[in-house]
């Protein structure tokens, strides 16, 4: 049975992945008062006399929202949000076992955004925070900005932060193994939808300078056909000299390639272009960008793909579940930049100097210290964000 | 101690009442590539080409969701969607504990009409069932009945339907042992807000045909000065001969009270006024219409309260446990007046001619056998009706 098959038969065995626990006994009249009426009018006066006992007395301090509207779920495309749910069902079952966070999946049944920007505000009440999922490009953009604006709690799209988390963290390491500070680095992303321009971003964040975008038709520059209004935007922080040119154009004399694209688009000829020493993080799922056997065959000194069987799996799942644990812990507002780079450094300092190698540049998954790092950090961070602005 | 503290310090303790729990085992790199990707993509895809397998792959099949705009909580009134949350978290843990089924509450932070039914309207994918509460009157009719037509899942308002379930249930019973058929029983009905209207409603399916509403004003009639819209459509199938008047005038030679109002209004000088061996249920919480003992030394056959402290509770939570279960089991689109009067049949069955009492015409809450009989009322039901209309 391949593994299309198994997983059907396991979904309809499971018949809904998540399940609703109860914390609260209810075996008797007396156990039925104390946790419903006419006991629960007590800590409903307590909230409604001061909004923030909410977090003391509710699910409301560790509970989040896993919201999509189904339009770009895994390499599906538009779905829609009844067979999205699967995905989302997964990802909450991931928030729970690798960080103890509950979360319950939201598939809106709309895919316009200010319909879904009012679900989600009207929804907000129960949740300490919201992981936007599997929205398409451009519009996740405006989502999460606009609710971020309008909520007081963190919404995060994790196709775009949790990514450029997780590759950060990676190309940490592997600038360690090469001896490479990122101020001297030139790297280049190909596919410039939501998660290569936020890959690109906290890389700037980061200290990286040099990064040169790619979409479908070549190096983002001015003179780009296919580049849309926030590839452009990019155009202020990245290929400052406005080159133009092919994919491959831009590879020469790169140390670093970076794909959230397509299968199969990276030679190895093009590799052999690349600096000495080259990293290289071909993420494309399931065909990467090109397999790691031919970049290290044309000179890679550090491959990782998005898939389990190889080497290096950036994958998400090392970050999400510890970011929104800190940031319920610290209840912070928002999750902020230098939450993310503090979330990146945690993980890439959990692989030890003896550890570190061309094979090994992210820690495991099934670690129990991810999380635990992951949210001690952005805790922190935020705790120390408190401190400043207070 | 009294309730109020315990109870608050034990919501302090629980930090929430529910949690989500993981079906999936996922604690290797295969258990992750089956419950997530890229496994998952197969029921994602079996569910966009037949939407129906949603139920065979997600919690669809067993989940509700409990929604609140917060405007009529408990006796507390509008306290809003946060500090609603207790409860909602609360009838959802009554939802798992009694019923098997899964509810997560949803507290909406708006409380206008056509907002709370888009933002239903965008969840919908997700659950197989939607309980409506603790939404004020007049606003809860409209929203409930917008929300059935525009969804094919169960819409169901518990503080009208789940209370008038159970007072019928009662009322099944106590006409048993004081000896009336429904059609021979005048009926006297104090407070004509959701639960009130409902509960007419209901006694008039179940074949009773001589209700009286009353509101504050007195009874409803063309000539009542507050009666609303809601409350003068009644008056087509209620007080057919527009009779005016107080409540003491229309409880003269009533067979049943049942007291959906305020505390204390009754006296026993009125129950005294009532046909021989009336039936009074003061369901006013905390304080009732009139206590037990007045109405029992007024000469009262049976009498019935909101309160656990008394015999015969009128308690909802021996009704919508086993009456989403059942209907999630039949898939039933709605929660027709047939599964609802199946369901108040059941309830008074469960209650054995031999244990049948002045003090005992409800079943326990914590008999198992309670959810599950109406659970089996209302899917045969369900399963009938799509008998007949395919």
């Amino acid at each position: 049975m391949d593994l299309a098959e198994e997983s059907l038969e396991l979904h309809r065995a499971w018949q809904g992945k998540l399940e609703t626990g109860v914390k609260c006994a209810i075996t008797d009249g007396q156990e039925l008062a104390l946790a419903y009426t006419p006991g629960v009018a007590a800590p409903c006066e307590a909230i409604a006399e001061n909004p923030d006992a909410v977090y003391d007395y509710t699910i409301k301090a560790n509970t989040v929202a896993v919201v999509t509207d189904g339009s770009a779920v895994l390499g599906l495309g538009n779905i829609g949000p009844a067979a999205a749910l699967p995905v989302m069902e997964g990802k909450c079952a991931l928030f729970k076992t690798f960080g103890g966070v509950n979360a319950f999946p939201i598939c809106l049944d709309t895919q316009d955004n200010d319909e879904i920007v009012a679900a989600c505000v009207a929804l907000a009440p129960v949740f300490g925070g919201i992981n936007l999922e599997d929205i398409a490009a451009p519009r996740c953009f405006e989502i999460e900005e606009r609710l971020n604006d309008l909520l007081p709690i963190p919404v995060f799209h994790d196709d775009q932060h949790g990514t450029a988390i997780v590759v950060l963290s990676a190309l940490i390491n592997a600038l360690r193994l090469t001896k490479r500070r990122p101020d001297g680095v030139r790297v280049v992303i190909s596919g410039a939808g939501a998660a290569g321009i936020a890959i690109a971003k906290l890389l700037l964040s980061y200290g990286f300078t040099t990064i040169t975008l790619c979409n479908s038709a070549g190096i983002v520059s001015t003179d780009n056909p296919r580049a849309n209004e926030a590839q452009k935007a990019m155009l202020a922080v990245t290929n400052l000299d406005n080159v133009s040119g092919t994919l491959a154009d831009a590879l020469v004399v790169a140390d670093v390639f970076i794909g959230v694209s397509a299968p199969g688009i990276v030679t190895r000829a093009m590799v052999e272009t690349m600096a000495p020493n080259p990293i290289v993080f071909a993420m494309a799922n399931p065909v990467p960008e090109i397999y790691p056997d031919d970049a290290l065959a044309a000179g890679a000194a550090v491959v990782g793909t998005g898939r389990s069987d190889f080497p290096n799996q950036v994958n998400n799942v090392i970050a999400f579940p510890g970011i929104f644990r800190g940031a319920l812990e610290a209840r912070a507002e928002r999750i902020t930049e230098p939450m993310k780079l503090a979330a990146a450094i945690a993980l890439a300092d959990l692989v030890s100097p003896e550890e570190l190698s061309p094979e090994h540049v992210m820690p495991d998954p099934f670690d129990p210290r991810v999380a635990v790092a992951v949210a001690d950090a952005v805790r922190r961070c935020a705790e120390e964000d408190r401190k400043t602005t207070t």
